[in-house]
């Protein structure tokens, strides 16, 4: 592997794993270690890319937890694990760091392949409490000893699973600590009630409110002498604990309450866990930190951009760009962001929803555009789903737009509250298909699988931008019921995407190219590979028809009755699993229809795809335009062979 | 349709409609009124069957809502749905409602279909904030003044579906109103910190708590003369409005919280509810109820046993039980309930883990004989799962039960929580397949298509109790990875069913049944209507193979060699939904290794499938012997013309 240097201060030289942490750093070199430790990152992920001010906001929680509990053997678990930067480099991963998120590289989230501290794999929000408790459970049950750390943002803590795990947690006899790592953000601002209220008893202490009242007329009290005092102590007193029991939401879930406190200080927060680590049952450590804390451009820019900045001039803080030669298509997402701007202003019913996402998927468009019709419900897949259903049950059109592997969190709202009520909500699943960096967690491969499952439910994917376009003024012009429509990460292939809208009919795929040794039927924006093979295959004589499916679901019975007639020498290729998927709709059509051809399902293999560049991975998964050649290639000879041989 | 005479009261006998409720009732009639309602329920349902104790529970609170609220422009959400049976009766459902549950006859659920004044159809629970916040936005952005109210059980709020509604709803500006109605229970009683908060502030409100101590100590400043006392006064008004605003979950939560108050006094409950119309803003009303209020026996007996307690005699409430003429094979559940004792007595790493259906699917029997063993994490299928991840990443080997349509709720936590990491986790899947008398939202449809595409997973289900048994064996014996058995609502097919244990080699389905012009290949207890198929056309001379496939994944290629080598007439039968499923997984074998069949794939065809019975709504799906006999004979048919054609 490849070997780098980058900004090693000669306390962090000294620390390979946190044993050498809790060995050699004294107390009072823990500030001038976290400073080592941030620069570090700031260092390489500004070279490197990356997740950024997630890391550098826990630096000191990091070093403080690893500092106070016995890791490995104590349990940390990090919810979503964007965030675990400086635990990577303390656990042994310093010296290959450079190579996060890269093919063949080490994760870009916890890993527990990549190293026992990592106590639990991520990548989706919200799991680390249920995991956590998971763990304390069995302890118990198998009677070990050992501690159990749940660290978990405030963005997460809307989200269902969340408060799920504390009722339960609330009521099982483990030792569960559960800190609260709150910068009132996600990757965008954070919303919600809750929200609200944390920044309410951050500010203003509900405990401290009621002291100040009581206080103040008590004052008046004393002037009736020591009697009176000792009373007026008596009574604050009793309000002191009635209320630390009863006034705080996570005390109301029988969580022991402690904060807020300062999550950049490391010597208070050693001691606060030094001091949690003696009390049993299931509490909760409330720390204020600061996305980005520790880098100014990061402190002071938007929180958005600076959440995966890309890479980026430290000294500067300049983001650096590279400026292309010419034009180049848009970003899917914005396409989108762009388009249901413009149905919206025509078309008064639609509104837009997304949880937690509004930059990611670039709703935040529409947000600014018309903020009364666009909704960031949070990290809250369900109820993103069922909130669209009531809308749409009252007749508005709601563009849903999920992620196409945090879809998998609202499957049954899909089914249950839209799909069988048959509602006009459209979802629009961004990272469909294999997302590059992110990885394993976030490669969007079962979408058509497991929407094509579902009755009533229309599955479509764009080749192109104006495919997108054309889809997404489709689902709005008639009510169609559920309409899905799903399109990768990354850019589109034209640069002049602004095109007409044109309506297209349901269930109609269409024929890019006419051939006659070969049929290709591609779904999505995978297409272009199809488009690139073409050429290559056509020079080596071979003639290839390339079908655009566009639909999966209802799959366009009278382009397959064409095919099959036509061909005997089929490729199905898609940016998603080949269980069950559009090649596995088209050989159902075929079985069922008594076809019988040659056919060759190309996708994403049975197994978890690791991070990469798109490209990378497509290739890993023989689904690019060298695979489509290759198979081609491999269908005639094997064709030309049999007819020698027959 | 069939006409019956319940006993209907002289008040309710003139309500056809809510409008009838308002305009002939007056409120001193209310009581009287209610309790006409409620024996009409107990009436019906003591000779029909269906939910019971949850729509006695609510009667009070469902004649108060239709008497207060304009239905069905405003609009009432029902969560989970199956307390609506007074609702049903007062919104043009009476003279039919004797149809309730059963084939072509009403839903046991709220359905919009069948009413304009179910306003959200519904069957799974916790989606009734989401879905009422969305009308209620709807109503916002088209300018239309109505209430919406979601009715909610306590229970139903331990799910973070809930949770996350809450959390959105506390931030808009609505005139939302969620009634929690509290009567400790889910099916089973309610489980987890929510519970115990809502007991608490109901047993002890808060705010009396501090009050009682406030006084207590104010008391003692009365002596110091009226100064004093005008103080001591102050001092509570500022304590009160402080509290009020902080001290409950709710409110912390930006909804304005009311009550507790008696869910069973319905003259009251009008008042309030009045009130509550003119109350601008998200507000809760906290009722308490009991379920199965008015009915002695129900409110005496078992709560779990008399949720649905099927047919009895209302004079006595002694439970009506056709006692069958030889022993009977058991149910399944209860298989599963009994042999996962078995098993843990055995394996010390055996866990048991239920999202609040102890009673459902037999865990309770767990429960009892090792309690610290057996977990009901309440209704919170997501916690379930990574719950029980959390588990597995510790070495203990967790057996999570859940219903098929449920586990939809925990999809992204299979995939990201226990697949990806290829955790030891045993999915037990009851009520796999069509389960009858609860309809769409409970048939388990969607499992084998919605696993089989999630890599290492482990997807098996059982044709009879022995296979069970040693399915589940099999899951605990070695570290496999994730697990699925899936098995269906009702009983078995094996008297004698508690066999030796046998370990099966994954991935390997067995041949009933030799046979020489067509293989039949089914997975689970569906295979039953094979073997009597067989029967029938063996005596017709035709020869039948019958394959259980035990495996959808990894899938027996052995076997499938052996059909397609074999065989040019195949026959696919599965109790799920055609697909993706089993069939396809079949096809998919068969086109990637080249081979050539005629295949005819039976299962749950592409729509949702309503209520019946379990045999009526077979052989509406064309799935069961019948049509697996005329499928064969088609089969022969063709293929004997085809020859003479030929």
């Amino acid at each position: 592997m490849e070997m780098h240097t980058y900004t090693t201060g000669k306390l962090l030289e000294q620390v390979d794993i946190p044993e050498d942490l809790r060995k050699k750093i004294s107390e009072d070199e823990l500030p001038q270690f976290c400073s080592e430790l941030r620069d570090f990152i700031i260092d390489v992920v500004s070279q490197k890319g990356g997740h950024f001010s997630a890391s550098l906001g826990v630096v000191e929680l990091t070093v403080a937890l690893h500092y106070v509990f016995n890791t490995p053997h104590d349990k940390l678990v990090w919810d979503v694990g964007h965030q675990a930067y400086g635990h990577k480099i303390l656990t042994g991963r310093r010296k290959v760091f450079h190579t996060n998120r890269s093919y063949k590289g080490i994760s870009g989230f916890p890993k527990p392949t990549e190293s026992e501290y990592d106590a639990f794999a991520v990548g989706h929000s919200s799991t680390s409490i249920s995991a956590a408790l998971g763990m304390a459970v069995a302890s118990r049950v198998q009677k070990e000893e050992r501690q159990h750390i749940a660290i978990i943002g405030d963005g997460s803590m809307t989200a269902g699973l969340a408060f799920e795990g504390l009722n339960q947690g609330g009521v099982e006899n483990t030792n569960l600590l559960v800190i609260l790592n709150d910068n009132c953000m996600a990757i965008d601002p954070n919303v919600g009630a809750l929200k609200e209220y944390l920044t309410d008893i951050t500010t203003s202490h509900t405990y401290n409110k009621v002291k100040d009242e009581v206080w103040n007329l008590l004052g008046k009290i004393s002037k009736f002498g020591p009697n009176a005092q000792q009373i007026a102590q008596k009574i604050e007193n009793g309000i002191k604990a009635t209320l630390l029991k009863q006034s705080n939401l996570f005390e109301s879930l029988n969580f022991r309450y402690f904060g807020p406190i300062d999550g950049h200080d490391v010597i208070h927060l050693t001691k606060v866990l030094n001091d949690l680590k003696d009390i049993p049952g299931p509490k909760i450590l409330h720390c204020i930190t600061e996305k980005g804390k520790g880098y100014k451009p990061a402190e002071e820019g938007d929180t958005a951009k600076w959440h995966a900045p890309g890479l980026f001039n430290k000294e500067t803080g300049e983001i650096i760009k590279i400026t292309p030669n010419s034009p180049e298509p848009p970003k899917f997402q914005d396409v989108f962001g762009h388009t249901i701007v413009e149905l919206a202003e025509k078309n008064d019913k639609i509104v837009g929803i997304t949880p937690a996402m509004p930059s990611g998927c670039s709703l935040n468009i529409m947000m600014k555009a018309m903020p009364d019709r666009a909704f960031d419900v949070g990290i809250a897949e369900q109820h993103a789903v069922t909130f669209s259903a009531g809308m749409a049950s009252q007749g508005l059109i709601p563009f849903c737009n999920i992620y196409s592997s945090f879809m998998q969190r609202a499957y049954d709202q899909v089914i249950h509250d839209v799909a069988l009520q048959n509602l006009q909500v459209v979802f629009c699943l961004d990272r469909g298909g294999l997302v590059g960096a992110d990885g394993a967690t976030h490669h969007g491969a079962y979408d058509l699988a497991y929407f094509r499952c579902i009755p009533n439910m229309i599955v479509s994917a764009p080749l192109d931008e104006e495919e997108l376009r054309n889809l997404m003024f489709t689902a709005q012009a008639e009510n169609y019921g559920p309409f899905s429509i799903r399109f990768p990460r990354g850019n589109g292939s034209i640069v002049d995407w602004k095109t007409p809208f044109k309506k297209l009919k349901i269930g109609e795929g269409r024929r890019l190219k006419s051939g006659s040794d070969i049929a290709i039927l591609s779904i999505g924006a995978i297409g272009t590979e199809v488009t690139k093979a073409i050429e290559t295959l056509e020079n080596s004589g071979i003639s290839i028809a390339h079908y655009d499916m566009r639909f999966v679901k209802p799959i366009d019975e009278l382009l397959l009755h064409e095919v099959f007639t036509k061909f005997n020498k089929v490729i199905t290729v898609e940016d998603g699993c080949i269980q069950g998927g559009m090649g596995s709709a088209v050989i159902e059509f075929m079985v069922d229809n008594n076809y019988q051809a040659n056919v060759k399902r190309l996708g994403i293999p049975d197994k978890f795809i690791e991070h990469g560049t798109q490209d990378e991975l497509y290739e890993e998964c023989f689904y690019n335009s060298k695979a489509v050649i290759q198979t081609a290639t491999q269908l005639m000879q094997k064709s030309a062979s049999n007819k020698a041989t027959a």
